[in-house]
């Protein structure tokens, strides 16, 4: 029994939540439903074009560790923040909700601030995303904890965290870390333009590495550069042990071993879909380490998806453990 | 015509919020349903022991005044943050509600920082407020610029603001710029401990000064020192042109010229009351200045209420407009 169910490596982030319509987006140059990388000016200059915000920790793979530490899952997280008032927020969330955090702030006098996402949230609860990555861009190999890695049943490791100069090794290191004390690595692939910037290293890391592919339709057709959904999912299921792909509204696709499943998704309204994929994964995540089966790691995951899009934020606000207990699924295992 | 139709001075906060049943609140040592003053280290220590939380901005008259610029009022707002990353949260989000916000910051290099306040939000919706003041403490009459407030229909003065050094020259100064200039002057009682903190004070500028006074039925008892409900309105109302008295869901009374209204509550599921007094003063004071009837003015306050406490936050999330012009209320001028 290894100390961490998941120990997740992603990019730490304050997500600044406002609400605008689609006029906003065009006028102020934001492509709408996907994350874009912004510097500081820009991020300064957005933020003073936006409506008053909500500021919640958020992060991708942040938002999946919260996730199964709020499930009980045993987890820790792995990205840079600074010692500053919005690196204090953010570490002070993912350790309330339970999870081990213990990367090192870049210092008060470093020239960038702690990371933060501007997401503006459009009236049909879509998300788009301006990323100012600040400080975590800057995680290094010197950051990753072999021991830690070793103690993990599974690492998650977010596509995002592709960008920036270190990450590559950084991912390195922690693969084979975790690997090597018999370990396994799952991958999301984050947003289809981060395919678009990392798809031959994401494509080497799913062939040699991983074990647990998520995606959405959009991340997988542009993974495998075709239209044809049901060929790129059997494709990256001959490449990976289980593929998990969301769908938006048509739920989620489970490939493992030859067999497929359909899950549909848990009907509701959408408020803001931000997190809806990280809170899949960590559902997903944590149930399989609980020994779940895998259509029923698709639920359970699509419960937990369903609860994140019906509220501002990232993070879950109902108990998902009693949602999950309330669709009365047991673990096979 | 004046350029603002109500200038706001207060405390600046952001507000933490978490959520915690009644057994977190005793065993922390909080005070369930009030506003308890904190020191940094006070603040670190609860802030170790809450949940993961939001950031909202806040601050009871700044509440107020996004509220009224919500509205569409002409606002300014005097209170002071510092120079850091949580002051320029407050100050965008004041500014990007379309109120003026102009207050100097403290330095980088003061001591203290921004304040905050940390609410727990219990099952039932109430809140508990824990606030560490920081650097709006140290607002000086030097801070008050007199010909914003000779600009000003009405000044709105939050009685939280008499804790701290040089809060009352601060007021007196603003209250002489206005009433030179033939404004007038609104105070809100803010809190009964705040009322036991400065009853005096309170009497002495209610007697003098003010000409509408907001506050709620506990505040009511505590600054007149009795039990009897009736006879304190009857009294506030003897020393106060308009007295506006919330009553949680018994609605609010208000008083002027020897009439007495009472307007019924809008029911609503409690989900936070952070802000609600906030919003009531703020829609009132915006229906005062656009013409309303005084019971129509209360209505309107008793809906914009509604709307708050029906989410997280302080801050006005619905169209209060539209709410508004829903119950069908017109400018009787």
């Amino acid at each position: 029994m290894k100390k961490f169910q998941v120990v997740g490596i992603g990019n730490a982030m304050v997500d600044v939540l406002a609400r605008a319509d689609d006029s906003f987006l065009a006028q102020a140059g934001i492509e709408k439903g996907i994350m874009q990388l912004i510097d500081m000016d820009r991020a300064v200059e957005l933020y003073s074009k936006i409506g008053p915000a909500k500021e919640v920790s958020g992060g991708s793979a942040a938002n999946t560790i919260a996730g199964i530490a709020h499930l009980g899952g045993a987890t820790a997280y792995v990205g840079k923040v600074k010692d500053d008032q919005l690196g204090a927020i953010f570490a002070h969330d993912l350790r309330a909700q339970g999870a081990v955090y213990e990367t090192a702030f870049a210092p008060k006098d470093a020239t960038d601030e702690t990371g933060r996402c501007l997401i503006i949230v459009t009236p049909d609860g879509e998300r788009s995303m301006n990323t100012y990555l600040g400080v975590t861009e800057f995680l290094t190999a010197a950051d990753i904890d072999e021991a830690q890695m070793a103690q993990a049943e599974w690492i998650y490791l977010e596509g995002y965290r592709f960008d920036g100069p270190e990450s590559h090794a950084a991912f390195a290191k922690a693969i084979a870390a975790c690997k090597s004390a018999g370990g396994r690595v799952s991958l999301t692939l984050s947003d289809p333009f981060c395919v678009s910037r990392h798809r031959d290293a994401f494509r080497a890391m799913i062939q040699a590495d991983v074990d647990l592919l998520f995606c959405n339709r959009a991340e997988m057709l542009s993974m495998y550069q075709t239209e044809d959904f049901d060929a790129a999912l059997a494709q990256a299921a001959s490449e990976v042990a289980i593929v998990a792909c969301t769908d938006s509204e048509q739920g989620a696709h489970i490939l493992s071993d030859g067999a497929r499943w359909h899950v549909p998704a848990v009907p509701t309204e959408i408020v803001d879909a931000t997190g809806a994929g990280d809170l899949f994964a960590g559902a997903f995540l944590w149930a399989l380490s609980a020994g779940y089966s895998l259509p029923d790691c698709g639920q359970i995951g699509n419960i937990a998806a369903s609860e994140i899009i019906s509220h501002i934020g990232a993070r879950p606000e109902a108990d998902l453990t009693t949602l999950i207990a309330a669709a009365g699924l047991q673990p096979a295992t």
